[in-house]
């Protein structure tokens, strides 16, 4: 059995699946615990990395939203040595930035992305926890796009694959480690 | 010049001062470049290993509070091959665990760790970016507490120094890599 395969077949042990929260309807996942299991969280990196290699992925930035976002985005920066551009919920940043609002799975949202942190001609690589409806992805596209930018792929965690979250980013080469089919 | 003189010499082409933010009279230390200059993140991350090392800081588990906490917190166990305990703002974690609320400089916060993330007899390591009055590390020294656990030390990247923190959290080792006077 491979490396990708073990994260798959492991990802139960590691992400707690609660019902109706935070509203009714919504299947949560909770990552927290594949953080305190760090073998675990090095073997999903680890797998991160082959499958941006196997797909002959090209970015000199990465992209990755606050919060959960950050935990796989710095990571992967280190280990590629490419610089890593946090985008910020709205009014976190104290200079003016380009920002976006999208739907939530549950309300809006916004996020915004620092001036002068995406240069024209930049393959961004976006990278978060969770692909779900891909509003938030779809948004980092947008301020990279606006910045004269070029998003180069779209890395996740986990995949919500019933809620369609890959059409939304049909324009993007969307890359998940585990699908989750309920 | 050794490596943590450089990452004090280098602090701000890296960390943007940003005078009345959020509020006024407060100077915001805008740490974003630091992540996107991954060179020098590597160098504070080294530096970060280093003095754990020197200061014989013995931990199982690192605790570090959202955001920002996370930017080195994940870094920090991947490289000491340790579980990090992801403290959540308030409303965020989906099962019961351990709130304390705390003052920021500006209003009211807190923090809460999943039950069952904190056993007794653990040693933490508490890691956030910026030591400012101390009120989150002191939250999380509580929450560690009251799981019967011990705070083996609080490590920053930053510490305003005049606001006192450390005095804050004098019943611990505290650890700061870069002091900022003013």
């Amino acid at each position: 059995m491979n490396k990708k395969q073990q994260v798959i077949l492991e990802v139960d042990q590691h992400v707690r699946s609660i019902p109706d929260f935070p509203k009714p309807g919504v299947l949560f996942k909770d990552i927290v615990p594949v953080f305190e299991h760090i073998d675990y969280c090095q073997k999903v990196i680890d797998v991160m990395l082959d499958e941006l290699k196997e797909n002959k992925i090209e970015f000199n930035k990465i992209v990755c939203p606050e919060a959960r976002g950050f935990l796989f985005g710095v990571p992967l920066g280190l280990a590629t040595k490419t610089g890593v551009v946090l985008a910020r919920k709205a009014n976190k940043l104290p200079l003016p930035g380009t920002k976006i609002s999208y739907e939530l799975e549950y309300g809006i949202e916004a996020l915004e992305i620092s001036k002068d942190s995406i240069q024209p001609g930049d393959k961004v690589l976006i990278v978060d926890d969770l692909l779900a409806t891909g509003g938030s992805a779809k948004a980092l596209g947008q301020i990279i796009e606006l910045n004269k930018a070029e998003v180069s792929g779209v890395l996740f965690y986990l995949e919500l694959t019933p809620l369609k979250g890959r059409e939304a980013l049909s324009k993007y080469k969307v890359l998940s480690i585990v699908p989750i089919e309920t």
